[in-house]
């Protein structure tokens, strides 16, 4: 039996949303979903879709109508000059949770991103009390976005689960993401528990695979009960045979934003990531 | 081999204390169960029983004689009026104390609860360093007596282990416990580890089998090595289907202790759940 | 212009309540002071006495009728039996919180003690994050009542300071003392700033004067204003002309507890430390 | 002789811009005032002003020539809705510092408020490690622009130092204000320090003067030498002479955002403020 | 295909270096092992060896001439006067770090030790960030040398792993060793992790099997991915047969260092053990 | 009346223990000094000489004799080859140390440095439980032989108290120096009261004066009672006249270790602190 009647989910036909409707259409009789773009063509049962810009309010506040929860997976899915990040990162965040709170939404569970906190050293092997330390302006998005997200539980009982994704990806591709991979396995896993346990007031939690070098520690998160079940070192021969040697000073390697951790501010991260032969950020 | 020639264990009829005869008779030559009823029937190889009321020093004084180790589980399970814990839950700690160093006993494994530290809220993932927080006068008697064990390590040498005991029941019943589960498994291992580790010192521990949503920590008592083996999440399905939706702001649900974390001071916490429909403190 | 209607004083003859007495006074249109002795001849303007035990709830009921706040000071100023203990430290306490929350008093201010955190050696700095480590019985019922304040404060809104009161005499008579010293005009500076803080929640803090060897920190407390303006150090060549040299590994002197963390437990320490040369508790 | 060829002050004539007019212009050979109002009719020796809306980049960016450091406290003193902050408080912060960082200003001194960490309760006497909890959209405005702040360090290189200021007024007025206080003079004490440290890259502080009651707690910023001088204490006559009784549960005296702890998101927290007969924020 | 074109195992003659040499050759084209005995008969594909005495700067120098990293696990594995440590674990350890930095070696894997940080107390649940605290000369060279890789990395971009080895035994012999192994397969695996980590400044780790009992925390050290896959409760059985009674205060059983806590400074520890008819360091 | 028969000074020609003799000898019937100079010409009542070299025990153990105390503060006081500080930095404390320990010494008081944790940014604000970053080989030695004496404590009961001088001149002379400065007079007051607190255990404790920019915490340390009474600040205009313009990345404003912190390992801090026209360590 579907927990929910409604949910919302946008950023629907990103890389990751739309890993997400399939199982989320089968939690709700109502699966709502969203995205800037015209995109699927095949829905799921129960799953409608709308298009509709998160910049916009007057778009947004129909979509909340009726709905249990949202996962709030649209953005900009890479650093990009500040302007472009405004809209979808710090108005369209706004929006959604303005919008969620006037229709009684319960609850948004948010791609957030270990761009949030990616200037700390991965050798700090950091838990949950962490400080954010942005590394790009797309990073600075989500940390604006988690700070309201607890200004909304805190003032107005809106909970929220800020799930800071790493390096989702089919496969790891890379050194780092030996430790950073986030299966779309486990990425559904962690949405599925991030809705159906019972009260999350506030809570940031990593969203990363049960890789062997893993880089941080989510113990503070423990009651969600995430438990990945993928772990990136499944492909340590195929990662090592193409890696380049690193530097012992390499930010890239050293920091947990990676190649984040060293793009120019407001230049594309992915473009970087491909200049030097890699794929994940 | 056994272990020990002598073991006493109070609260030997209780509901967790019968579930403790068979594995530690089978720990020591000599096991003198104890309970305030005049109960077991059938007796274990090795199995002695006395009928004694902890509350009363003549009582407790002679049970101590040349026993090794005592597990002490006897007490009130459930909240009830100061007066009614006074005797069991703090004189009778005292007198267990007190007796078991007259006779030179070695340590004392006692069942402590998560309602010593209920009011925590689980999305705190709290450690062994969380400080007491009690939310009923049950769990005041716990603190109590995990106060006392470490006054009598300090300055008499006496050890204890105080397992901050979760829900412990035959399976998992509501959500929450699909965090706060210990299974009888899980309840028996932790004694016998709790009784076989070399030295112990004063530590407490929590109570709580492998599950998923554990929300607690017991990373500074690892060298006690309590690995559990069950998991509540192996009942999700059965939970589920009668899990009431719960309120965003339901400290039964968001605090460690639960419904004890709501119920009135002095009033039965286990009559509340049962009128919840729920099972489990 | 008074602050309160009425204030109500336990312990009022003792050695730190006959201190207490003038200034509370003056804070209060009436106060009640309490006691187990029927001891003063002079009455302050607005001061009333009552004998009574605080033990016995039939006596600590109608003290508190239409009290504002309670100055909780009465108990075994000593190290004793734990049955000596019971009445005044366990149930005593008990007594005062329930009859209070009948009563509707708002807030108690309570006579905590160093020796609930007497077991901490001096040199690791504690501040109130620290546990509870009592170094007796006398300690173990600071314990219990602090914890008991917790709860009367998370479930049922009744607010509490806990001091936790070093060597309060009327100068330092031993090196220890030097570190440990409350002088009695910091005594009533740490009581005055406890009642007059609007909201205080549950709140311990460590009652020692501005010493220069003081050897904890009250930073989590700040909030409440407590400045000690008294310093042991002026003492110093008075004490240091008949101190006794220490060993190296002296509890006594290493334990913030002092000459309590080597007291037998249930033996006086008040005897002790007179056969030692000493004053100081 | 002036430390600086040039600084920059923006709400240069907001009641506390108005206060470091003259200290700032002590400091350097030129002072170049900045505010959206057309305000100053007297200028110190080697001040200058220019009339600009920070919220515009075309207007920010000529500011910026030749400046060594800026001191940035424009924006709106008050909560309002979503929409009016998000110009000057998160617009207007991107085009401070991304000018700053195209002219190669080296440093920036930014008026960051108590509200950044509002939520947080007075008695838990936080530190500087503590985590942002904003209690308005004020408040979020600050800990966005704090997150840029660190951004731009850890990337460009440009310093930053953020005030996190308290109730900065004449004269405390109420109960809180004897914690949370900022006196002028402390303010300029705080602005010189920070603009005349030789390093500081990202460093928050919080800005309160030397009050009995300050609920926070600066050790880590100790380098920075922010020596507060005043000490609200001495308004206590005056302040408890027109305290409102506080409720023990009212979470504008036991949250440090004060009144910015209740009121309702958007609205006026200034105007509450009036309306409860008080002063502070 | 390897990853190295060349790397120095030194000690490789020792209880530890000779379960290293054949996983090593594996993992470069030219393995050099070095020992100050002359021993072994065998060699491995690549492998080739040099007898040297790491106390004499002028044999370590060449060693190190082309080499990517360097396996340093010479000296003398027990507690010795101080004389016999300043050789190889205080001059040995600057002339490795100092030649190989003169070579341009990137990184050095270190066999550090326990004995490290004996002197904590099991119960403690210490984790990476805990201070050292040597139990005998032969700890204090491995702060020495610690603090020494540190500088080197803080100084000079010499990158280091010190892996605090615990009871490295074929199998553990005593009721400790449950919580201290680390078995030979997980020796293995440790070093190789921390070889082909692309960067590790310094990073310190717990070398300790997967063992129920483990005492210590890598979680800090997380991004290494070191897993340990034995566990010493499989042979419980075994231990427990003829483990002797524990005294409640014996420190060789509740500090990590175990019996080397215990021995006088400059005594063998191994002819202590040896005296206990136990097995393990 | 003095609190000893007999002090020993190590170093007491050096630029700090000169300091030192003439209040010592007050302190002690017999004042040994040493040196491995030929030095001081007056020597002060009950103070005699011996000139001795630390690096050899035959010189250093007839020194111990009947002593008290040492306080030891002889070494090479600047960075240098490794080689160099072999004798008097690893031997030497060696030395001190065995020497005391075979004489019933009760305490030695040492010359620690800020160079033990010189590559921690000021800007943390570290208090005492920091752990070691040396930033020069004397660092090193400083590091190396803090454990030392933390060993012999825990392993003898030999007490220490190490002092972490910080910038110790006659007065501030840079801008590090306001926060870093110690005074003669403050270095006095650290070793009287590193002497005549009864007991010390191992104890590490910052050497730094009162000044407003003082980068460290010592309260872990508060029961020795060390309140420094001189402020660099009085220095500021003078300091501030000749102040070099930092560079906001300067890592010898940035570090604790100030120059320290870059100069190359092996090389002369003060030449180039004198070359960087600079007077502090």
């Amino acid at each position: 039996m579907p927990l929910f009647k409604k949910l919302v989910l946008t950023g629907a036909c990103g890389a990751l949303g739309s890993q997400l409707r399939e199982p989320l259409s089968r939690m709700t009789d109502h699966l709502l979903s969203v995205d800037i773009s015209d995109c699927p063509e095949d829905l799921h049962d129960g799953e409608t879709f709308t298009q509709a810009d998160i910049g916009e309010m007057d778009q947004v506040l129909p979509l909340m109508e009726g709905a249990d929860m949202v996962v709030h997976f649209a953005g900009i899915p890479d650093e990009a000059p500040f302007e472009k990040h405004l809209g979808p990162s710090i108005v369209g965040s706004y929006n959604i949770w303005e919008a969620a709170h006037k229709h009684g939404v319960r609850r948004i569970v948010y791609a957030s991103s270990v761009h949030a906190v990616g200037m700390h050293p991965s050798a700090d092997g950091i838990d949950l009390t962490a400080p954010h330390r942005p590394d790009t302006f797309y990073g600075l998005g989500k940390c604006f976005t988690e700070d309201l997200a607890r200004l909304y539980w805190e003032k107005r009982g809106l909970e929220a689960v800020c799930l800071r994704i790493f390096s989702c990806q089919p496969e790891p591709a890379n050194m780092r993401a030996l430790g950073t991979w986030l299966s779309y396995g486990d990425l559904i896993r962690l949405v599925e528990r991030s809705l159906n346990t019972p009260t999350v007031g506030f809570t940031p939690v990593y969203g990363v695979s049960n890789n062997d070098r893993s880089p941080v520690n989510n113990h503070q998160a423990a009651y969600l009960g995430y438990k990945p079940q993928d772990n990136a070192e499944d492909y340590y021969e195929t990662v090592i045979a193409t890696a380049r040697p690193a530097d012992p000073q390499d930010p890239s390697q050293m920091r947990l934003g990676g190649p984040f951790a060293i793009v120019p501010l407001g230049e594309s991260g992915v473009a970087m990531i491909k200049k030097l032969g890699e794929q994940s950020n």
